[in-house]
This record gives structure tokens, C-alpha cells and sequence, in this order.
């Protein structure tokens, strides 16, 4: 094989043919840097800031490239790519016990070919697992999964996930169906077989060979494109309920990662009402769409929505059964990274406690937030 | 042309050729009506309740056929089709003033054939005017377009849009592309041009050349397709703003229909949020989008959420902005139907006032309620 660098060549001297010629196709290099002066300056500067937005990586993000100004390590690097300075930065000053990691990869979950998805999420996993897992006891790992093709994604899940430094399974949010559908089976009973919660986490909406990111087709913005999150996953949701995937995996859980989370209360009343009107059709769907939710769903907070007031606040995090349901998340490194101290208005001690730690103990198998006191306080 | 009915022969008389033969392909007949009796009873019964469910009508839907059991008229014939047992069924008893059609014909703004969709609308809208509003002054009109092609729906509405019996312009739900997308312009500049609002009505997300309905792709059951109903709905309320659509046409007014109501309100939480951080990319984005959404957008009723109690029903119609926002209406007679005394908790009388009377006045045009109420005490 020829290498790029190898078929660079100085030295290539051929002949000049007599025949004159027409070549009617020649691609002469077009790259976005020299480009970019003939631009205006609206897209030279979203370009610097953001990098490109066509297919592949549709839309402009926020921050320096989708991360948060600080989150690049001083030695040098991506923004995330440092274990010392994430612990100097993260892990020490939030006094964060545990942390799952969820790496930059999902977008391999769109791509069409199956068997190079497989290689490339077993190579993440193994990566995460050598410099990152096998490093810092703290940190837990997420089994990245070709979800495209649920036979191979099963066997990633059987090969990895008895670890017991990997905690969940990780999907990205876009999909060519929604996650309730059979064609997924394999994967829910490897993750039944393996005691470990499914994660969807935002991103391939409308990419590769997912559906577009909403029902009305495509979208322009970022800012769309974001507000086409929660869409999804209210599509995933349903279809988890009424294809009867929790009364087929009793034991399964699910979490819904990065599509804010008080959407969940008004979507949650639509169904319940809708079900009581039209459950003969889905007769194996036997209680609740709220109800399955509280058993079987987890949220995390990042980016929770702001309410207009405290009150209403108080009531949202009532209905979405924060208590039981939501789990604490940073997003660390990205660009709108919620730190512990900021991420939320005060919640009394007991909530805390929940939305803090305990929510995601119960659900990862970690220590009690007593026995974690109490080791601080030894 | 040779009509299906002439083609039928009792007399055809072919010679028996001599060469034995095989055919590899004959389409026998096989419908639904034939095959029924092999199918399992609960696939019997929804047939028999609710048709097929099959590309063009992928879903089942509810009460008989999709309409209320009381609503198909004495004389015969479908669910709302007769004027007199409408009045008497509706109009008469719950004291309508006015009434606005919209009829059953949306799925043709999913059909490619542009040229046929834009002669069955002019149709439409022409049986609706002569059979209907000609016949009884509280009904009005929608005029029906062929969305699909912005030019000729904009032609469409030239045509009829004048004709003061018309209120109001109708598209459904399902798209190809969001709304926002400057694709539609002509349709908006037509609305502007006559003063008259855009209607989102749902139905034909996933359908024909429409999008999936969904952007994690094609749903199961009738109950998802309702569920992903506000999804699309999302899409559409994010294209409108962040395209800039209302800052382009500052009279435009755009009528959210039948996808529920109680979703918008933490949906606007979560654009406003996103709009601070990111209005840099969308500068002709000037104010925030919960603005927008008051100065331009209105919501239906049916089918409102139930809360689980009155305080947070009243919460959320406040942060809907329900006073300016919200306008009554019935479905009638799909067998959801809400008749005006039981589809809302007991408002308030200037509440009340604004939501089944009011704000639709204000919006298409009618007398005020007091005009309405003096006219009643003569």
C-alpha cells in the first residue's frame, strides 16, 4: 500500500504527449482555511470557532469547537484528552466519587458499515479501559456498541460488559427506528444478561444513516438541531412503552442523557391520557406510560431547562419524580458544562442526596452516599 | 378510455392456444374483506373498527373509523357530511357562533404529483365554499393548498383568499422540510398579502414524500404516530423562529393545531435558554423565542393534556401566555371530540371569555363577544 506521505513525489518528470487535450474534470484543492478569506466574515468567524458544518458534522456548535474555554489541558491537547489535568480540573474540586465516562465517539453509530463499527467501538472500549478505567478508580467506563447492527453490538456488550469497570451501555440519540423495536432485541438481553442500564446520549440525529433529525425533515441551525433532542427521544420513549419492551426486560433500565428533562412532565400527561383511550390496541402495555417512566427511566440533568420561578420548578421536578428519576451530569468538557454548584436552584438535603448521588449508585452499583460519607469522614 | 366497468365481460371468448405454458406471476384478488376471516380476532377487530393499516393510512386510530359513535348523521353517509345534523349535533346546542372547517382532505399535501395536488385543493375548496359556508353564515373556511409546491399553493390562495368566508390557510403536520425553511416564503407571502393566518393542522407526518414521522424514524402504533405529533409540531415552532420567518413577515400569525398544548412550555424554556447562548449564530433572531411564540403563534384545545392537578393546569396556562395564546376548538367528530363544556377545568370568566371566544375573534376577524352577546339579548 501506498501511504500519502510515500506518494508525495519532487522528482516525477513525464513526458509531454503531442496530442493536445481537453481534461474536462480536475479537482484543485478547495480547504476550508483557503477558502476562507473570500468568505464573509459572519461564516470566517463561525468557521474559526466552530469548525466546519457539512455532512459528517452538519451544524456550527457553542464554545471553541463545542468545548468550554477552560477545558483544554496547559500541556497541550484536545479539550478531554488529559487524565491529570480532568482530575486537577473535575474529579478533585467537585469532590465527584465516581464519574462515567462517555468519550467523543458516538457518531461511529451512524455509519453504514457494520463491521468497521464494530472494530472501531471495541478499540474505544479497550482505550478507555487502559488509559482511562485501569488510571483512575473514580472514573467508570460506558460499552460504546455498533447499535446499527444489534447481533455485533450484543457480542461487544457479552466480550466487555462483565468488567465491573463499565457500568452502562452507551447509543446515540439518532437512529433509523426508534430504540423500542424488536430489530434492537439482541442488545436488551445482552444488557439484561449483564446488569447494565442502556444510556442514550444526544447526538446523530439526521447523521449518516439515521432518520432526519426531526419528523418535518432537516434542519438548518444548531440551535434547531438541539431543540430537535428532546423530539427523539420523546419518539424512543413511546416506542420503548408501547412496543413493551419493559414488560419483555423487566429488569431493564434506561437512561436519557444530555434532551434537558422537564419536556418529560408534559409528554408524560399525553400518554397516560392517550393510553387510557387507546390501550386495546396495545394490550401489552399493562400500566402507565408515567408508570413504566418512573420504574424504568432514568434522566440526567444537564442541560435542565430553566423555569420562570422556584414554584415551578418545585412542581416539575415533582412530576418528572426527580426524587427517584434524576441523576446529576456535567458534560464535561463541552461548552455548556454545569458544574455541581450552578447546575440546579438549592434542593433541600434529601433531594440533593437523590439527584446527587444516590440515584446513579442504586442504579451503577455503587457504594451508599452513608458509606461514602463515611470514608470522607474516616 | 375504457372504464373499469365496461372492461367487465361475461362474453369474452379466448381460443384455447395450443403451447403449454407457464405464467410466473398473477395477481389474484386478496382483499381485506377475503383475508379477514384468516386472521387472528385482535387484527379481525381492529380491521373491522378502524380500516387498514397500510402505507397511505399506516396507522389504526380510534372510536369507529376514527370518528365519534354519535356523529354519523340519521340519513346516512360519513361522519360530517350532512350540514343539517352538524348544526343539530354541534353548532345549535353548544351555542357556536363560528365554526372553522377544515375538513378531511390534508393527506393530498403529501402526494408528489404537484399539479394533481393542486386541482383536488381548488376542488376542495370550491365543494367547501358552495355546500358549506354559502349555507350557513357561522361556518368558515380554510383554504387548502398544495403546500408542496409553494407556488401553486401560493396561486391558491390568491385565487380564493379574498373570498371573505375564508379565514384562515391550512397545511398539515408532516413535512419534508421544517416550515422555517425558506422553500415555503411564497405561501407566506401570500398569507401576508390577504391577511391570513397559517394553520399547522396534524396528520401526514411520515406519509407519502413527507419526512418519517419521527427523526428517530417510522413508529410503530397509532398511539406513537399521536405521541410524535408535538415532536413535529417542535420542529416547525423552532424552523419559524430561528429561520427568522417573523421577523421577515411581521404579520404573519401561525395556528398550532390538534398536537396538544403543554408541551410548549418547557420547550420555550429550553429556546429561550439556548437562544441566550447561541443568538450569535441566528443575529436576525431579536428577541426571545417565548416572545415570538406569544406575538405569533396560537394554539388549539383538543386534545389539552390532563394535569394531575388544578394548580399546575393553571400554572401552565399561564406560561403558555393561554390569555393571548389559546383558542378553543372541538375536533368534531373525530371520536376525541371535546365538547366545549368538558374540554377545560372551569376558567375563570375572562379567561373563559378570551379562550372560546376572544382570541379568535381577534384572530380571524369576528364581531367581539360583546357584540356576540348583545346580539343575543335582542
Amino acid at each position: 500500500m501506498q501511504t500519502a506521505k510515500e506518494s508525495r513525489s519532487d522528482t516525477v518528470e513525464r513526458k509531454k504527449q503531442k496530442r493536445p487535450i481537453v481534461d474536462c474534470d480536475i479537482h484543485h484543492f478547495t480547504g476550508l482555511n483557503l477558502i476562507k478569506p473570500y468568505m464573509p466574515r459572519e461564516y470566517r468567524e463561525l468557521v474559526e470557532t466552530y469548525g466546519t458544518a457539512m455532512p459528517g458534522s452538519m451544524h456550527f456548535n457553542g464554545g471553541v469547537g463545542g468545548r468550554m474555554v477552560d477545558s483544554f489541558p496547559p500541556e497541550g491537547g484536545p479539550a478531554g484528552s488529559s487524565l491529570a489535568y480532568m482530575q486537577k480540573h473535575l474529579l478533585d474540586p467537585y469532590n465527584i466519587k465516581y464519574g462515567i465516562l462517555t468519550g467523543e465517539s458516538l457518531g461511529v453509530q451512524a455509519t453504514i458499515n457494520f463491521d468497521y463499527a464494530a472494530a472501531y467501538c471495541s478499540a474505544v472500549n479497550e482505550y478507555t479501559y487502559e488509559h482511562w478505567l485501569a488510571n483512575d478508580k473514580r472514573l467508570k467506563g460506558s460499552v460504546l456498541i455498533p447499535k446499527q447492527d444489534p447481533t455485533s453490538a450484543a457480542k461487544e456488550i457479552d466480550r466487555i460488559g462483565s468488567r465491573p469497570e463499565f457500568v452502562q451501555v452507551l447509543v446515540h440519540n439518532g437512529a433509523m427506528l426508534p430504540y423500542g423495536n424488536r430489530y434492537y432485541y439482541p442488545i436488551y438481553e445482552a444488557c439484561v444478561r449483564h446488569n447494565l442500564p442502556l444510556t442514550i446520549h444526544v447526538g446523530g440525529e439526521g447523521a449518516g444513516m439515521n432518520s432526519a433529525a426531526t419528523g418535518a425533515g432537516h434542519v438548518t441551525h444548531y440551535i434547531e438541531s438541539r431543540a430537535a433532542r428532546p423530539q427523539v427521544m420523546m419518539a424512543h420513549l413511546a416506542s420503548f412503552i408501547f412496543e413493551g419492551v419493559f414488560e419483555r426486560f423487566p429488569t431493564l433500565k434506561v437512561v436519557l442523557q444530555e434532551a434537558g428533562v422537564f419536556w418529560i412532565v408534559p409528554y408524560l400527561w399525553r400518554l397516560d391520557q392517550d393510553w387510557k383511550s387507546l390501550r386495546v390496541q396495545t394490550p401489552w402495555v399493562r400500566k402507565k406510560p408515567s408508570e413504566y417512566f418512573r420504574d424504568h427511566v432514568r434522566v440526567t440533568t444537564q442541560p435542565i431547562e430553566a423555569t420562570p420561578n422556584r414554584e415551578v420548578f418545585d412542581q416539575m421536578m415533582e412530576h418528572i419524580y426527580a426524587k427517584d428519576t434524576m441523576m446529576f451530569c456535567s458534560d464535561y468538557p463541552h461548552w455548556d458544562f454545569d458544574s455541581p454548584q450552578l447546575a440546579l436552584p438549592r434542593l433541600d438535603d434529601e433531594l440533593a442526596d437523590r439527584v446527587f448521588y444516590q440515584n446513579a449508585a442504586e442504579l451503577y452499583g455503587f457504594p451508599s452516599i452513608g458509606s461514602a460519607r463515611e470514608e470522607e469522614s474516616e
